[in-house]
């Protein structure tokens, strides 16, 4: 069986995306691979479908609260909200993008910091700033990563992967694809496992 | 411990409803109580949330499909959309309270009979006369059924039960409650199982 790719599309700013950031890569070693990360900006797509952040929709945020930190719990990790959120994901997904042209594993390094600030810490990440020193504090090099921010490429580069992601008919947060196969959101991760297990049905 | 009710929120026209209608019987029976089935108009809760029916986004319906028929798969239960579709349900879940009025037992055979008809064969159940043909089929009264559905009452017990289901945050199909505590959607069924197992966390 050949082995198709894993690629996990998320948005920095969505706390299901950093609830699956938890799991992916231990059921992608679990069947000998790794998991392209992937972040996207969910906006984007929000612009195509209509729908509006959780936060916007009462009903809908009074049951995500709960049902995210039930999650949380059963993982074992912390979940906090930032204090704004919804927040702007641009800076961090940029960030990402352009250390991951220079060093896959690093910019994974990266995306957990920035979640594990975000999400675990309730710090603020949405400015190029925060960022930044976000990737100080792990030891990238952020003074080469600041004066990225400088240059049209990163948008540029940022820009062409949320199309992309649109394209192929990523609408949310968590997305995962196995080969040309879809999973939408963190509760499908367990059918991810089973898809990989099993080779689909 | 105590043992928390259970009750089964759904919409007549919801594939992921119908879907959920396969299991909860059985993960409420695997504990030892019976699940209360409560079906409830999803377009109520939309007016709300300000979400729309699945097909009406292209993206979210392209992506249902693939993911409601995988499931069914899995489940080893037929899938297929009715002719028209989203359909009104509001004859079946009036249907439903009446029988359930005079006999529970009987009002969830009732249940089953309407989604195995819509999803299982491609059946219209939207109208009056469909939905008492097929109590009918399944050797329930469905002259005394017709006759209900020219009183007004038939009419208030429906919206009551909506009113309750929208009172209590219900803006989905399905919708699990354990006691207080919600779970929503047809991937929550294995956390719902969880949760009846170990309690709570």
């Amino acid at each position: 069986m050949s082995k198709p790719t894993i690629d996990f599309y998320f948005d920095f700013s969505s706390p299901y995306g950093y609830l699956a950031a938890q799991r992916i890569d231990e059921i992608a070693e679990k069947h000998g691979r790794e998991a392209v990360w992937r972040p996207h900006l969910i906006g984007a797509a929000f612009k195509t479908t209509g729908s509006r952040p959780l936060r916007d929709i009462p009903m809908k945020w009074e049951y995500a609260k709960v049902d995210a930190a039930r999650a949380a719990r059963l993982l074992g990790v912390p979940i906090t909200m930032p204090p704004r959120f919804p927040f702007l994901s641009v800076a961090a997904s940029r960030a990402y993008y352009w250390t991951f042209d220079h060093d896959p594993a690093a910019a994974k390094v990266l995306a957990k910091a920035l979640y594990r600030a975000a999400f675990g810490e309730g710090r603020d990440i949405s400015t190029v700033g925060s960022v930044v020193a976000i990737a100080g504090e792990i030891g990238q090099d952020s003074d080469a990563l600041a004066d990225a921010f400088e240059t049209p490429a990163i948008k540029e580069r940022l820009r062409d992967e949320v199309d992309a992601a649109l394209d192929r008919g990523v609408y949310g947060s968590p997305f995962v694809f196995v080969g040309d196969e879809p999973f939408w959101g963190f509760d499908h991760l367990d059918l991810v496992d089973r898809w990989l297990e099993t080779g689909g049905w």
